[in-house]
C-alpha cells in the first residue's frame, strides 16, 4: 500500500487467498467457493479497496471475443478466412468481431479500438498497422498475422499461403499455355510486393516478358480497370494478364469487355484469392486459391493456445513463435487458354 | 438492502451523491471532483459494497462501440451500411465491430455475443434474431434495425428503403421496356418477401405476367443461378428476370450465359442494392440503389441519439421510436433493354 491505496495483492495477502482467487470473486465467478468469496469480500470492505482500482482489474477479464481487422470489406478474400478462424475459435467457446479498418476513421488507431473492446486476442487479416508495431507486447493480447508473410514481428505468429509460390504457378501457367507477352496488374502492401517480384523473376526465367502497371494501390475492381487499360495502350502485343487479386481481375474483365476483347481468345486473365467471386458462373476466374480457410483455421488455432495460455504477448513464451506457410492451388477456371 | 448487501443505491444515498455519479467514480472518470469522489468512497468503504456487484455496474461502462449484426459478408449490401454508420458515429468517437451471423456457430446467440463485448448500442442489418426479440429491453443497449421493416418490434427504431416501392420501381422499367412475361428470383427474409409481392402485384396492375421461382432461401449466387435455371425451364416466355438482391442476380446473368443467352438481348436482368459488385464494368447490372449508406447514416444518428441519452431500451424515451423509410432509386445500367 506504497501510495494508501490497497491493491489486490493487499486484498489477496489479507484475505490468505491468491491473487487469482481474487480475481475470480471479482469477476463473480461461480468456481469459488463461499469460505473464499466470505473471506475475499471481507478483506475487500476492511481495506476499503476501492471498484476503482477494480475496474483495472476487471479489464483483464475474458470476453471470450476475437477480434479480426481486415483493409476492405469489399475484397473478399476475407470472407473464407472469418470461416476458418471461426471453425478453430468457435468450438472453443470464441466469438469474433470483424473491423474494416477502411470503413473506419482513418485517424483512428484500429489496434485502440479492438482493446476497447477488450478482446481476449486479435487477427491481422491485413499487413500489421504501424501503430500496432510501435505498441508495447505488454499491453497486448496474444496476436496472430493471417495472409501476409511481408512484416515480420518476432512478437506474433503468422500464417500465410506462400504468396511467391502462387505467383510462380500463375507464371507456369500463362508462359505454358503459349502466352509470350503478359501483363502484372499490381496491388499495393507486402502480399502484392511479394506476388509482383515473384511473377516477374518467373516470367523472365522462363524466356517470356512480364510488363508491369505502374499501379500501386487499394485492391479495387476499379484500380484494375485502370491498371489493364494503361497496360493495354502500353502494349498491344499483351495476351494475359496477373492481377493481384480476384477483385482487380474483374476489373480487367471490365477493361477487357470495353476494349471488345473475348476472354480468353483474346486475353487470358488470371486473379489471386479464389474468393466467391471468381468462382460464380458468370466470372469463372483462373486464380490462385490462397487458402483462406486453412490459414484462418491455423492462426485461429495458434490463438486459441496462446489465449488458453493465458499469456499475452509479454507473457513466457510456452513456445516459439510459429510461422506457417501453406502451399497455394492454381484453380482453372474459364478466363485461360492458348493466345487465340 | 433487502438482501442484506448493498447496492449502488445505498451508495449514493449514504454519500448524498445521485447513482450517476457512483457509476462515475467506479469508471474512474476524471469528471467527478475530489470531494465527490471521497464520499463515494467512504460510502463504497463503509457499507462493504462489494466488487462483484460493482461488476455488474461496471458491465455499464461505456466502450464507445457498436455492434453491427449481418447475416451474410458475401452479399456487400452491408458495406455501404456501414460506411454510412460510420459517417454518423465516427465523429461522435463510436467504433464499429461487425459479426456476421452466417460465419459463426449458429448455435450461439449472437446478440449475446455483442453484449459480451459491451457494445454501447446494436444496429441489426439483418432481420431480429428471435432471441433478440425473446429479450428484455432493460438487458439491451439501444437498437436500431436497419435495412428492413419487416419485423416490427415497437422497442427498437428502424430505418430502411422502401422495398416495395424499389420493386415497383423495377416492374415499372420492366413492363415500360415491353416486357410481358418477367421472371423472379426470390430471396427469404422480411425485405425479400416485401419485394416479391410488391412486384407481381405491381407487374400484374400493369397487365404483365411475373413468374415466381419457387427458390426462397439464402441470398446467393448459386441460389440466383438454380433459380434462374428453374424459370427458365417452367417458362420459355420470359425475356426479364427480376432478383431479390445483386448477388442473386449475377447468378441470373451466370444462368444465362449457360443457357446461350445474350443479356440484355435475350433476357434483361435486375438486381436489387446497388452493390459495389454492379457497379463494376464487368456486371453493369441495373438496380435498385438501396440507399444502404443513407440507412446507416440515419440508423447511426439515431443510435447516437439513443446512447448519448444514455438510454436503453427501457429507459424512459426521449422521444418516440423512430421508423424511417427512404426512397429508393432505380439504376439502369447495360443489363435492360426492351426484349429483343
Amino acid at each position: 500500500m506504497a501510495d494508501g491505496r490497497p491493491t489486490i495483492y493487499d486484498v489477496a495477502t489479507r484475505a490468505g487467498v491468491s491473487k487469482s482467487l481474487v480475481s475470480l470473486v471479482l469477476q463473480g465467478s461461480p468456481r469459488v467457493g463461499d469460505v473464499s468469496r466470505r473471506a475475499v469480500e471481507e478483506a475487500i470492505a476492511e481495506l476499503g479497496y476501492r471498484p476503482s482500482r477494480a475496474a483495472a482489474d476487471l479489464a483483464a477479464r475474458r470476453t471470450h471475443t476475437v477480434g479480426v481487422l481486415i483493409d476492405d470489406y469489399t475484397n473478399l478474400w476475407f470472407v473464407d478466412l472469418v470461416r476458418g478462424l471461426h471453425a478453430a475459435l468457435g468450438p472453443a467457446g470464441y466469438r469474433l468481431a470483424v473491423v474494416d479498418v477502411a470503413t473506419a476513421d482513418q485517424a483512428e488507431d484500429p489496434v485502440e479500438s479492438m482493446l476497447a473492446m477488450r478482446v481476449d486476442g486479435l487477427v491481422l487479416g491485413m499487413d500489421p498497422p504501424r501503430s500496432l508495431l510501435a505498441r508495447d507486447g505488454a499491453a497486448l493480447p496474444p496476436v496472430v498475422v493471417a495472409g501476409t508473410r511481408a512484416v515480420r514481428d518476432a512478437r506474433f505468429d503468422a500464417v500465410a499461403n506462400d504468396d511467391a509460390e502462387g505467383a510462380r504457378l500463375v507464371a507456369r501457367h500463362l508462359v505454358g499455355l503459349g502466352h509470350r507477352v503478359v501483363g502484372q496488374v499490381c496491388a499495393g502492401g507486402g502480399a502484392g510486393d511479394v506476388r509482383r517480384e515473384a511473377f516477374s523473376a518467373e516470367v523472365s526465367r522462363l524466356g517470356a516478358t512480364a510488363v508491369d502497371a505502374s499501379w500501386r494501390g487499394e485492391a479495387s475492381d476499379e484500380a484494375g480497370f485502370r491498371a489493364a487499360t494503361e497496360l493495354f495502350a502500353a502494349d498491344p502485343g499483351i495476351t494475359a494478364v496477373f492481377a493481384a487479386n480476384d477483385v482487380m481481375a474483374v476489373g480487367v474483365l471490365g477493361a477487357a469487355r470495353e476494349h471488345g476483347m473475348d476472354v480468353p481468345r483474346d486475353l487470358s486473365v488470371v486473379g489471386y484469392d479464389d474468393t466467391s467471386l471468381a468462382s460464380t458462373r458468370l466470372v469463372g476466374l483462373t486464380t490462385v486459391d490462397d487458402r483462406s480457410f486453412d490459414v484462418g483455421h491455423r492462426a485461429g488455432a495458434l490463438l486459441c493456445d496462446r489465449m488458453g495460455a493465458g499469456g499475452g504477448v509479454a507473457a513466457p513464451a510456452a513456445r516459439d513463435r510459429e510461422s506457417r506457410v501453406l502451399a497455394p492451388r492454381l484453380v482453372v477456371r474459364g478466363t485461360t487458354a492458348p493466345p487465340g
